[in-house]
Parts: structure tokens; sequence; C-alpha cells
């Protein structure tokens, strides 16, 4: 999938030299002509960097570096941040530093092209539980050719290793490349498009994104758990408020269907709502408000083109098919993880929308008094060169982005001067 | 607060007369000429009535007359239907035949105006422990000038009494005639504006619509229950995932803020959001989607104006205030609740809200996939002269409206020939 999106860079490079939202303060030349293949990244210097948006000046400032591919991050109650890398490691930072170890005590997992380790979040009682959350995908015990997401959670006691290993969650059903069947319009390989994005909600509901696994044809089966959002409660069982409990031929777990490949996750403390980016085909990524029970969409309805190059039978404004909030592309931005600002060092921000992106830096949208997004996106840290995964509000209320590289990042972000 | 609105009702009829939506097979002819005062409504046939409407003929028939004001309305497994009734009655129909006899072991409550027993539901899980809910308004045992919004519970083993009187939640704070203070703009009396709808969400947390007492200046304080919108565990005690739980100066209970009179609430199952209809001043009765922590404007914000005439100081588009999806006047259509329709009797209205209204019978609205009214309403119902209060979509498919009179009756709705 991303071989197949990485082309987009280039001509995001020449977008990004027309953006008029944000005077860049040390931006990098884009690319004389666009090349043939992708070009590496640019080399990411020491910063700090200060870009001036909407809200005064910003200070953009490393907090680590040599991330191997970090995926998702989770501010412990200490001051700690947990960061998991997708080969399967959980690197931890204290007081800025990066642990060279990586916790103990995590399992060998499914990693080949693009699968692997994903999200991590902590328990809502994590002070007393001390439980930790994470999303991944696992081969089958009983035939190492097939895989699905899973969420396990484990006890992490602040020291060097995660204790109490537990399998909550395996999606159904398994999958894998050497039983794909033909598929239509050029779909990626059976290792692609697992999600696993996952959260608590104030409810202490756990929601978990999971792809359609480059099988779109499976979604609009109700009673499997490709191309779904989920809703479990801590332990895994299903919450009995769930809108499809009961229903013969319907997976309970199930929250909302009809996505892609949903990568992003967030909930809105202010307006009490879920949200969701997702990964697209061609031009089609989304920015979407989870519905209880929604059908959005894919894969009869999309705004993108397939991999083949073929269109969808239909576009948008389907009866019972939700269409996204946001659109983008072609070309696609390739979103990573999304959040709505609700800290207090810029009062400028609360409310608005982050939207982390490999090929268009983070997007800041306004909006309105329900949370939705108004207007067009105000564009930073494009000129780094770096494939943002996620962004979030940490508790200090900074800004927070890693960059999903060989040697990846943790950035932050205060008010400049 | 009625007798200020109940004037809108001869602009109504004019109104009602130039409806394009609805052909009346048998429609009651508008007064000559608007009377000074208001008309008795004419007296009710003995029915059925057919209705030609988008959906195709329509059946509306009288299940029960002789109720006393009813309000409120609730589906026992049994088939039976339990109608709560202003002055504290709670009437039982079963088989289509009214039980002469109110249910014992309800108590003496304040009823004074249009104050008194108001909604009634049952617990999710009803069939086994048989408890059901009631609000109302009830006088402070320690001053009997006061009174205030109250939620209880009892035990209803399908015969003649209630059992097991608790009481789970009492708005604050008290207040009455006799201390109210200089208020602005002409607020009717203090035995109004009590609010009253309540219901249990697919989770099973219950929510509870608190009117502003008539007494609008209070609504912004976020520390008391007055013109909010609460939410409650089944025992009375409070969620810790309410949005304003732990904050100082607050009162963990709220769910929303900013409204009136809240007479309607409905969840909407197909979409699972919260709705509500809310009584306003003249010419400002609205249709809301109930976000997590919002403030609704109430009383700062209103398209409405005062009952002296005057105009609040601001009208919509405010930051942080939401504005209505609908909003009604003048003239006041006198809302009563709301109803999304989620049975399979009709199936071209799946979906459409359906709105209760004192003056202009019962308003269908086409909605989108967000569950979104769209265009102008579909208007039922109205050549009946009746006040109603409430609508339902009964287990059956069919929908159930009750009329707010002195004799009420009980309204189905079934597909006509």
């Amino acid at each position: 999938m991303i071989g197949n999106k990485v082309l987009a860079v280039a001509s995001a490079w020449a977008l990004a030299a027309a953006l008029p939202a944000v005077a860049l303060a040390q931006a990098a030349p884009p690319p004389a002509a666009a090349p043939a293949r992708p070009a590496p990244p640019p080399a990411l210097g020491a910063g700090p960097w200060t870009y001036q948006t909407h809200a005064g000046p910003v200070r953009a400032e490393i907090v680590v570096r040599g991330l191997d591919h970090p995926w998702g991050m989770a501010f412990a109650p200490d001051g700690a941040i947990l960061v998991t890398e997708r080969l399967g490691r959980v690197r931890v930072i204290r007081n800025g530093v990066l642990d060279p170890a990586p916790l103990a005590g995590f399992p060998d997992i499914f990693n080949t092209g693009i699968a692997g380790l994903n999200d991590i979040v902590l328990h809502p009682d994590f002070a007393r539980n001390r439980l930790v959350y994470f999303a991944y995908s696992a081969n089958n015990p009983d035939n190492a050719e097939q895989q699905a997401l899973q969420v396990a959670r484990a006890r992490w006691d602040g020291g060097g290793a995660l204790t109490n290993w537990e399998v909550i969650f395996t999606a159904s059903p398994w999958y894998g490349a050497n039983d794909a069947p033909t598929r239509c319009c050029g779909q990626g390989p059976a290792f692609g498009s697992f999600g696993g994005r996952i959260l608590f909600d104030p409810d202490g509901y756990l929601y978990v994104t999971s792809g359609d696994r480059n099988y779109g044809e499976l979604v609009a089966d109700p009673g499997n758990h490709i191309g779904k959002i989920l809703r479990l409660n801590a332990d895994g069982s299903v919450p009995a408020g769930n809108p499809w409990v009961g229903m013969a031929g319907h997976a309970p777990e199930v929250w909302s269907t009809g996505h892609r490949n949903p990568l992003g996750l967030t909930y809105n403390t202010l307006t009490g709502q879920l949200w969701e980016s997702e990964f697209g085909p061609r031009g089609g990524d989304e920015v979407n408000r989870i519905q209880r029970g929604g059908d959005y969409g894919w894969m009869s309805v999309t705004q993108g083109f397939h991999y083949n190059g073929a269109q969808q039978e239909f576009v948008r404004n389907r009866p019972g098919k939700i269409d996204p909030v946001l659109a983008f592309g072609p070309p696609s931005l390739n979103p990573g993880n999304l959040a709505f600002y609700d800290g207090a060092l810029f009062p400028q921000w609360r409310g608005d929308l982050f939207l982390a992106s490999f090929t268009q830096g983070l997007l800041r949208y306004d909006t309105d008094v329900s949370g939705t997004p108004v207007g067009e996106p105000e564009h930073m840290l494009h000129d780094l060169g770096q494939r943002w995964r996620d962004v979030r509000t940490g508790p200090d209320g900074a800004l927070y982005l890693i960059s999903d590289m060989a040697d990846g990042v943790l950035l932050k972000i205060t008010p400049g001067e």
C-alpha cells in the first residue's frame, strides 16, 4: 500500500511550495524536478524550528530521535512517554531521554510489510491497575500463513518490563496472502490495512479500528471484523449497548462499518464525539465523524480511485452511507492520526482539528461548535520531510508528533516567540 | 407559560389552512375569524381518520380516551401501556382498555399550574427487575413554598400498585414563587418550566431534562441543575464519564446546558445520538442535537422573543453556543416530545423525525443519514385540535401519541388503505 502511495510525495512537494497558510522560518527547497522514484526524505536538522502560524509563532523541537518506525504514543501519569515501534517494541522516554532498551515482555509479532505493532493506550485507571493496551497484527497459531489484528493488555510497573500479557480480542476472520482470493481493482497485499488505533472514551469503552486487509469485498459482511470500528469493554467483552448485539449474522463488537484502513481515531472531549481518519485508495483519504451503527461506504462508495485506476461504483450521496466530513486528493495525503486540541497552552487552538500526514506535514483546521472542520487547513512541518504518523495533545498542553521512519522522531510543539 | 402561549393557536389555525403537505380526509374548518381569546378545542369525533401522506394513506384511531392531561407513556413487554397523568396518576391500558383505577402507591406530588407528573420510562432490564422511573415536580419537605424536579423509581409487578418507591435524584436548588427574585423579560411563574423527560440510552445511562424554572438567569451557573440535561446511572449516582465530573463549581450530573424548557427527549437508535425539543420563549421553540458538554445558549442566545416582547441579546452564531437544528416561529408551535421512527410497519418512515405539537398537529421530517431533518415538514392530525404531548414508536411499529388535555386520548397510527 505504501509502495503504491509514496509516489504522491513528489506532487505533495510541488503543492507545498504553493501553500500560503504558513510562512516557514526554515523551509527546505522543493526538489528541482519530480523524481521518477520516491526521493529519500531530506535529512532532518537538529532544530528547533519556528513557524509563523495563525496562533502566532510556535516552536517545534525534537524530544528524541532514533525511533524505528514509531506508531503510537501514550503519556504516563509520572511524565514518562511510551512509544510503540512497528517491528514490535515499546520504548520509554523519561525526562526527554530515550531508554535504549525496549520494554521486555513484548512477544514476537507478525511484522511483514507495514504490519506490526500499532497503537498503545493506557487503561483509564492506569494509575491504580498499571494496565497498558496494544493493537498489533498476529499470526494465526494454527496457520502461520494467516494473520489478524489483535488487542492485548499487560501490566507495566514503570520499570523495564511488561508482565501479565493477555490477548483480549482477535479480529475475525484470520486471512493471509496464500489464501487470498481474486480481488478487484488492484488491492494491496494481505499484510497491509490492519487499522490498529485504539482508545478509551470517558465511559471506559475501548474502541478499536480494524482495516479491510486489502480485501474490501469482505467489509460488506456484518458478521466479521474486517473494515469496522469495534467497541469493547476493557476486558475485551462486548458491551450490551453495542448497535448490533443480539442480531443474527452480526458481529456484536461492531460499532461502525464501511471503513478501508482507519489509521486514526480520536475522541473529541469538547463535543463527546468519535472521529476517525482513514487511508483510502488513490485520492480517497477521509476524515469521518463516527456514528453508532454508521456505514461509511467502503467498498461500494469512495471518492478515490482504485490502485488500478478504476473508479468505484458510487462516489458520494448514497442512501444509508455516510460521506466523509473531509476527503483528500488525488493526490492522497496519506493520513496518520488526528487530534482535537484540548490543552491549555494554545488557547487559540482550543477545539481545532490536527491531522498528521505523510506527505503534507501537519494540517490544522478551525472547527465550529460541533467540532466540524471549517475552511481550508493551515499547514505546518511539511518542510521537515517527515512522515507524521501520530499527533496528540500532551498532558502539558504541548502538541506531540511522531514520524514513522527508520530514524523517526518525537517532536514537541510549544508557543514560540 | 401556557397562558402566554396559547394565543398562538389562532394564528396556527390560520397557518394550518395554508399547509400544502397533507390532504386531509376529514379537515375541521378553520375558525371564521381569529378569536380574541383561545377558542375551546373542537370536540373530537370517534374516528378513525385517514390521512393521505407521503408514505401513502395512514389510519389514525383512538385507543382510549378520558385521560386527564396525560404526559408520558411506556410500553411494557406484556403489551400493557403505562401513561402518566399530570396531576400525579399512572394509568394502565391493557388490550386497548383503560383500567379505571390508577396505580396505587404513587405519592402526592406538587401539581400546581403545569407542574406535576411528567415522564415515565422502564428500566432497560424491566422484564427482570420491574423497575419503573418517573420524573415529576416535588415540594421541598423543609419548605412547602419551594419545588424541584425529582426522579424516582418504583417496582411494578404488572398489577394495580407501585411499591418500593425510591427518590434517586432531586434537582438543585429548590426554588419557588415566594422567593422568586426580580427576573427579566416577563418570565413565567416558578411552578412552570420543569422539563421532566427521561430516557435510558443503550448503555443504560439515564438522561433527565431539567427546565429553567422560568428563572433563566440561573442557567448560566454550572453548579446547579437548572436548564440542563443530566446524565445519571440507573441508581441515580453520577457516571464517572460525565463531562464536568471533578471540576470545581460544576454539578457532575450535567451532560449539556443552556436549555429553557426541554419537553422532549429521544435517542435516535439509528445514529446513536440524543435529540431534544425545547419550549422556548415567544418564537424560540427548538429542536437540538445534544452533544456531551454542549451549551445550547439559553438565556443569552435565543431565536425567540421574551414574553414582554424584548429580544434577547444574541440570536444565533455565538462562539461556544450551539444553535438549534430547527427553530420555530413566531408563532411558536409549542413542542411536545419527538421521536425518530425506527419501527418496521412504515418502511418509508424509517429514520424520519416526528415532532408532537400543541398547535400544529404532528410534524414529520425527512432526515439525512446523520438523522438531521431536511426540508419542510409534513403535517398530520392538526385538524383534530389536540395538544399532542408525546409521540413514540410502539413495539408493534405503530406510531402512538397522547394529547395533553382534560379529555386526552391515546392515538395509534397504522398503515391505511
